[in-house]
Parts: structure tokens; C-alpha cells; sequence
């Protein structure tokens, strides 16, 4: 999709935005490190926290994960940002965006070949420069940022613009 | 090989196919942190879990790792996977996939220069885009992905789609 | 800026020099690991604390950093390397550097959007190869280093080269 | 220095060889990982160990280590891979070099600016690709792999492949 209709899609008067993220491969790249106990660290990177920020008062934001073993770091992480983290399951996330877009219009950044169907349905989606190659044929647009590189902060800074752009018009 | 053989290969009536893959360089980047402890933890990556269920009730698979002192966090990780993993040598792994050749077909998945011989034992070998170049030359297909980024799951899509093009005939 | 123009920049008489430093993303890649309990670990590269040591009895030298969480790791590393580290938000780094410039003339090396006007409001401001595209445009000089990978090692000979240059004329 | 030359020297008869490696950028990536409570974490990787195993019989093989704060880390690796680690400072390399230089000869491999002189004063040297450019300029050949990445793998297959080409004369 062309930026120029993501800025229309955007502007367009209409319910509620809500950004629903992934955590794994999109504020992370995707790595985790065990040790002999288990999963015990994800990686998180510069930028997105602080771009978060900038949408948060006209963008509801919600995180979401998969990962039920990691799902305690996950959710330190985005809680120490000021979000909430929900566990939705690969399977669940077609149908959990669908519930959302009753009454808002939803946004999904997601980066896994699971995630294809959570793609299509959303409003209007993104994958990051590294995504499985399937999420990116679904989604709406590749970001140019990595995760856990800036992917989430390249989309803050598009819908931040793009918001401001109009509520000067 | 070319892909059109691989697939051949695969289709082809004979044994059950099992899928032995190495942990370290495959699974992983290669990489491992210490401590003055000693070996503390090992980095896993995306997609590779998830992929690994789209082929596994038709391809038995097998993790093999022949790094001693980081059994205990390659078993966590793999076990965690649903998967069990055998330590298996250097030197060793030719005979062992010799052995497992007499009632079974075996793909294996392996990226150091001790893999040659293991490599070459196997019916079809694959091996990660940053393996080293003794086992990139004894492989039958070299990766787009490397160890920790796909590696694996790239060979889970391989052959999921040559499986299920046949089982569609 | 040309790097002729930074030498006559840092070898007019005038004030003191200091050098104001950023740590996450500067002085390292700008990922940090977090685990179940919190933020965990930043990961520092080679070259920079050795070549710290080339400048800093000609120029001082101070670290900064936004990151309240982060806070204690940053601090250990900085003081290892026998710096201090204040913690100075995004938004008063502009006020920061003015009041520091009442009586020294002032470097400073970031990688954030918010450093925007921090780099505008130094005398001299350089920013890593992989810093944010407003840090990039904001600042008088962009590293052929990436943080983490340098950064600082690359300001430290540019400095020591031209101050040594100068007081062998 | 060409491959040939390198070879020549390596084959001309004469005292017994030494091969001296740095650890920090040359076994690892150069990186470390901190925690509020210091240097933590060293990242190593794959195909070094394995590596070695191929010339220990034949060439002398020492590890040294600049590091203070992180040569308990340092250490614990290099011992367990069967080798020794001493600490040997920046300024005293040169000398270190000098001194085991009266009864052998001496391969040095080292990426810092500060083992220039180390560099220089060893019979054959040896860089990573990702070395400070001063430690390039000063080596005798640069390797095609990165610290921590394959860079000592790459030696110990070059020295390999010269001394046995050699006993087979």
C-alpha cells in the first residue's frame, strides 16, 4: 500500500484507532536467551519508548504476545513503558482483532508467518525489514526498521505526522 | 542441489524420513555468552518453533548437540519445543546417522566443518547461509537463512510444501 | 560540517572544551536485555574506553544519560571507566548544554530524536552511523561508527588528532 | 603480506612457533555485557575451539588478555577450551612479544589500536576484518572473518593447511 493511502485510510473520519503490537520480532528482534532454567531474556532496542510517546494521546495502544514462557518479560517490559500486555495466542489473533474492529479501527504490527490472517484482517498493517516473508506479503506496508531497531518508532512516527498533518487542516 | 532434485528426493516411496538437527550454528547463531561461571546462555530466534510444528507429525525430528559443557541450556530449549536432544560428537555423527540410515531416510541440518562427513553420510543435508564453507560444500542445499534466524524453519517450509504437493497427487 | 571546518572550530582560542557524551547508543548499540524482574543488562564494545584515555587530560569529559531504569548499569560502566554519569532527561538536555556553555564550549555526541535540539544547542555535536534520522540532520558531524561499535573511539582520535595537530604549531 | 610470503615463513626452518591471541575482539565480538554490578558477560562463538584443536599438536598456542575487570570471564573460556589466559597490558605487549621472541617465534593476532606495536614486533600477525583500522595497517594479513565470528578458525585453518602441506615435502 502506497503511503499516501495509509495517510487516507488514517484521516478518514471513522471510529477509533487502536495499534495492536506484537512484541516478539517487532520491539524485539526476535532473539531470546536461555539459560540451563529457561527462557531468560528478550532484547528490546532504542527509540521505540520515547516514539510511543508521541501517539499515545490520540492512539489507544495495546501489546500483544504468544509466547506463554516468555510472557513475564514481555509484559515487564511493556508495563515499564505504561501498556498493557494481553496473551493471544497465534491462532486467536484473527479472531481477536475482528472483536476489537466492532467498535474501533485497528492497526497490527505483526512479523511472524503466523500472524498472516491477523494481518488481513486488521485495518491497516505493518511488518518490519525483517519479518517472515509471508508476513510481509500480508501486510499493508514493510516498514524500512528492523525490530527491536526502531520498527515500532518508524510506525509512531508515520501515524504522528499524518495525525498532525490533519488536525491542522 | 537443485531444489526440482530435493523435491524428488523427498516424494520419492521408501523409508520414513527423520530430521536430525544440530543446535548450535543451526538453532542458534553460534554464539554463546559467559561468565567467570562459565557457559551461561545461548540466543534462539524467531519463526523456527512455530515452523517446526508444520512438518512434525509427518517428519520424526531429532536435535542433536555434541557441546557438552551447554547440554543442559540446548536441552531446556529444545525440550521446551516438545523435542528431545541427543549428545552426539563430532566424530561420532557419521555413525550415528549411519545407524539411524538402516531403517530410516535422514535429512540433516548442520554448520561446522566437523559436520563434512555427516553431511555427506545423510540422504539430504542442509546447511545455514553464515555455516562454515567446509560444511557449505558437503551440503546438498545451502540456506537463505542463517543459524538462529530461520535457518531451521526455512527447511520446515521446504518441505512442508514438497509434502504436501504430493500428498495432494 | 567538513571535517576542515570542525578543526577550526575546536582549534580557535576560547573556552575550555568538554566533551558531553550520551550512553545508550552511543556508548553502546542501544539495545539492552530485560528479564522477568526488569531491565538486566546494556552490552558495551571495544576501542572506546582506550580511547577515552588519548583525550581526556586535554578535554573533559562528562556522561549523560535519560534512562531512570537503566540508570545503575550505565553508571557502573561509566565509572569503570573513571567517568561520572548524570542523569539528565530528554527534555532538559538543551538547558543542560546552555548553562554548561556560560563557561566551556561544548561537544556532544547523540543518537535519540529527542536530542534534537541538544545537538543544535552545542558548539560542536556528532552522532553515530546508526543514530535516528533527526539526530542525524540535527548534528554537525554522522560517524562512520555506529554506537556500541566505535562511536566514541571515532570522536576521540578525530579530537586528539586536530588538538595535537595544533600544539605542534 | 601475500598468502605465499606467509607460507614461507611459516615453513622456513627455525625456532619453534607460538601462536599469541588476544581475547576481546579476536575470540569475541569485542562486546560485553554489563549489569548494575559490573562486566557480566563475554559473547564467543562458534568454530574457534574446534579450530584450534587442529594445530595445538603443532604450533604453541597462548591466550593474553588486557582486561582486567573481565578476566575471570576471559579465563574460565580460555581454559575451558584447554589453553591458558595471562594478563598482559597494552604497553607491555610489545615487550611480552619481544621476550618470548628470543627462543621462538611468534604469530600475535590482535584488533586493538593499542596492539600496534604488539603487531608490528611479532614475526606474523594476523587482524579480524572488523579490527581498529590502526591494528590493520600494522598486521600482516586481515582476516576475511570478524572477532568472534570465525577469526581464529581462519588462522588455525591457514596455519594448518601450510604445515601439513609442508611435512608432506
Amino acid at each position: 500500500m502506497k503511503l499516501a493511502r495509509i495517510k487516507r485510510k488514517l484521516i478518514a473520519t471513522g471510529k477509533k484507532w487502536v495499534m495492536i503490537c506484537d512484541v516478539d520480532g517487532v520491539l524485539t528482534d526476535g532473539t531470546f536467551s536461555y539459560t540451563e532454567s529457561g527462557k531468560f531474556t528478550k532484547t528490546f532496542g532504542p527509540h521505540d519508548a520515547d516514539a510511543l510517546k508521541l501517539i499515545k494521546s490520540e492512539i489507544e495502544i495495546v501489546f500483544i504476545s504468544a509466547d506463554k514462557r516468555g510472557f513475564g518479560i514481555s509484559q515487564k517490559r511493556v508495563q515499564d513503558m505504561g501498556f498493557e500486555l494481553e496473551l493471544v495466542s497465534s491462532q486467536d489473533r484473527k479472531k481477536y482483532i475482528s472483536t476489537v474492529k466492532t467498535n474501533k479501527r485497528v492497526i497490527f504490527i505483526g512479523d511472524s508467518f503466523t500472524d498472516e490472517l491477523a494481518l488481513c484482517e486488521a485495518d491497516l498493517s505493518f511488518t518490519p525489514a525483517n519479518a517472515h516473508l509471508i508476513a510481509k506479503k500480508a501486510s499493508n506496508y514493510i516498514l524500512k526498521a528492523k525490530g527491536g531497531e526502531g520498527a515500532v518508532s518508524e510506525v509512531c512516527f508515520l501515524l504522528n505526522k499524518y495525525l498532525k498533518e490533519n488536525s491542522q487542516l
